[in-house]
């Protein structure tokens, strides 16, 4: 790594050098995980690169390629996973200048990585009265780039699957990193080359993306008297084709009372457990008759809120995906949170009843390959790594899938295998490895054993003396 | 029934006596069915009576009350179990003149009964680009009053359910048939009351929808070497959460080569099944794909075709639902169908090794209740009762709903049991039973046993010389 003559090579290219500026670019809520946050902690990149054009992007990677400095590329920061920590230091690549909103149609828009989210939905509503599919509970902060590159899905995903789906993305603009970069229009099929790649095989500056129909979805908290019925309740919703939802969530008790400070004074005990949801304007009258026949207690709609009492409450989506624990964590830093599958009722029942108040139950009703399922992202109340791993191996024993947010790779956070479509497309477009080492398995141990039930080590981090 | 006497109370309130024309409009589409063709062709009304407001309708009821003339209320007629026609004479109620649209909003529409979908569909797109959820194939002529009252889904139904599903109406305006009608706004669970009751229990004179986003939907066919291929195709697109199609249907070989004479010429032979798909704009090339990858056949895709060609060709939608057997019928007057609900694509396997070429299988994908099913309307070829009411049977036994549509009577074309819920609201507005007479058991017939295994008989036919 040549990183002075990196630097002269940028020309006028924004540079920070400044180590606590750099040290804060360099994190991500990584510290979601007491795992990650101890094994990540003094990971931190030596610069931070922000170009402000894609011609600017491929000068900063035929340079990086050149000098061979690490690049890992990064929106906001808001992953939970270490997805843009720099592992093996180098620069950060912040996208966040790249924030053109580029084409506006009735069904689709087109911009680069870095625009925030609520930004762009902004100037797609204003538009067309359009909207994206779905976004994460970051939705303020977040960049589209961020989000495709390190997310999977979130608010809107009960009704339109995952970003992994086919059309839920409908193009992407990638720079590879080669003596001479090249900028590819990905479309079909090769989208998930790059999606959920961490950067991995190339950066994406700019992604077209699909719009829906917007509309001024009202905010809505429903009471239960146990977190069964509430999961109960918020399955059957799920299941109503008519009500327009984009999305319920069941909050087990006491993390509502607990955590959700603003709206504390709408819930009417600890033991209450709640169902956020956000419905259609359309779907108000239906859902408030669907409450009252399950005997829900609705503790707060939005339509009928008065503007000064909506004023100080965050978006119910700020109380739901990850922000549920990150609420946690503001009032109790020793929490932490897993990411599971319960593919019916019962199996949440099961783990409702197994793990009480040790990891008390949160659950995102979304579409999973056209079926509604429980995914699950339930407190933990964390003990010992080993008690955690504990809890994941029963998860699985009864046919529930874990995703495990504990670790830092594609594979062992994913699906615990290589994704030979991403692998492929490293192995041409960063064939010098030097996009977000460490993170891709596949690329830095090929025949590492995902059955062995290790845990797999990038020596890089060793190296840095981070680990 | 003093048929003079109510003539003379209706003022200049438009009838007409004309008996060709009476006759016209005393029927629906019940000529699908063998059976009913033979049960039913004799019926007709002795006068149609045709309101052009809500105040208008109040007059009709009121004086049909006083002079005990029944009332069958009538849309298009495009309806096909008999819905709309007279089992006991009176007067046929024509709601076509009160066709207005009420209200738009962003995401709602109002408007009264007899207004055409397509042209309330033209209203709510020029207003707001929205468009209803679902529709008929018979869009371009149906009521949406009569589609409420004698519909139950449709085209959209893949995304939206159908119209029984809580919040798929938003409202109805109904009158009552008493001494002084009433003029009730039913909302919420009310709605069941009267719809999908045939009219039976009051007369459906104003309606709120929700609206969704309308997009330029692009038809699609897609060709397969068997039926079973081509619904085993069909069930995966309808899986596919970002894919967004308003409507997927498989139909089996020979039907399309033999009935859609219009696109005949995309279709490779007479031994080719085929998918009918209508998918919006934004999902065209992720669909393109996804037919590649199961190795379909794109047979034809609307946006690629020459305006020339376009202009020649039926919408996809009028090849689907009840206009399948309809182009049917035009070519082989001897066939018929059935209306079945296959859970998952083992059973339709089942149906088309079981019956082959006797039953050309024509699945509609819809959602019920959350999940996506193969709701069947295959062509069966028929021979006789007896083998048709096997068939059923067969059905039946192997697990598969069948909504009988040979069936006049609301108990016995649906659930084959008694709506209460509507049945009450019969005794409270309609007392003298004069709505739409011999169509819902539980009126005329309360301790009718539906698992006898009997067909019911409505005697009023026998009185008309009819049956």
């Amino acid at each position: 790594m040549d990183l002075e003559g990196f630097r002269a090579a940028l020309g006028d290219i924004p540079v920070e050098d400044n180590p606590r500026i750099v040290q804060q670019k360099s994190r991500d809520h990584y510290w979601y995980s007491p795992r990650l946050k101890s094994q990540l902690e003094h990971v931190t990149a030596a610069i931070v690169v922000s170009p402000r054009s894609v011609e600017e992007v491929v000068t900063v990677l035929r340079e990086a390629f050149r000098f061979e400095v690490p690049i890992t590329p990064r929106g906001a920061g808001t992953g939970n996973y270490g997805q843009a920590m720099p592992l093996s230091g180098g620069a950060m690549l912040n996208l966040m200048n790249l924030d053109k909103v580029i084409s506006i149609s009735h069904d689709r828009v087109r911009a680069q990585a870095g625009v925030v989210m609520e930004k762009l939905d902004e100037a797609t509503i204003e538009a067309v009265n359009g909207e994206l599919r779905f976004h994460p509970s970051t939705y303020r902060m977040a960049s589209l780039g961020g989000f495709i590159a390190g997310g999977s899905g979130g608010v809107g995903s009960i009704r339109w699957g995952g970003l992994r789906n086919f059309g839920n993305i409908l193009g992407l603009k990638v720079v590879t990193c080669e003596a001479e970069p090249r900028v590819l229009d990905l479309t079909g099929p090769d989208i998930l080359k790059v999606a959920h790649a961490y950067g991995t095989n190339g950066i994406i500056v700019e992604a077209e993306m699909p719009l829906t129909a917007h509309y001024d979805w009202v905010d809505v908290l429903v009471g239960f008297d146990d977190a069964y019925e509430a999961c109960a309740f918020a399955g059957q919703v799920a299941l109503q084709d008519g009500l327009l939802c984009k999305e319920i969530s069941p909050v087990a008790a006491p993390v509502p009372h607990d955590y959700f400070n603003r709206h504390r004074p709408f819930i009417k005990s600890r033991e209450q457990s709640v169902v956020l949801i956000m419905a259609a304007p359309a779907a108000m009258p239906a859902l408030a008759d669907f409450v009252d026949f399950h005997k829900g207690d609705m503790l707060y709609r939005g339509d009928e809120a008065a503007p000064e009492v909506k004023a100080k409450l965050p978006p119910v989506y700020e109380l739901a995906w990850n922000h549920t624990t990150l609420r946690g964590l503001k009032i109790d830093p020793t929490i932490t949170y897993l990411q599971t599958q319960y593919p019916n009722l019962e199996k949440v029942k099961w783990a409702i009843d197994t793990f009480g108040d040790e990891m008390p139950m949160h659950i995102e009703m979304t579409k999973f390959d056209g079926r509604v399922v429980f995914s699950g992202l339930p407190i933990v109340r964390y003990t010992t790594e080993e008690r955690l791993e504990e809890i994941i191996k029963l998860h699985e024993a009864n046919g529930c899938l874990v995703f495990n947010p504990h670790r830092f790779t594609l594979e062992e956070g994913g699906m615990k295998q290589t994704d030979r479509a991403q692998l492929a497309f490293k192995k041409e477009a960063d064939p010098s490895g030097i996009l977000n080492p460490g993170k891709m398995i596949a690329w830095d141990d090929p025949d590492f054993d995902f059955d062995s039930g290790r845990t797999w080590l990038f020596t890089g981090l060793y190296t840095l003396g981070a680990a």
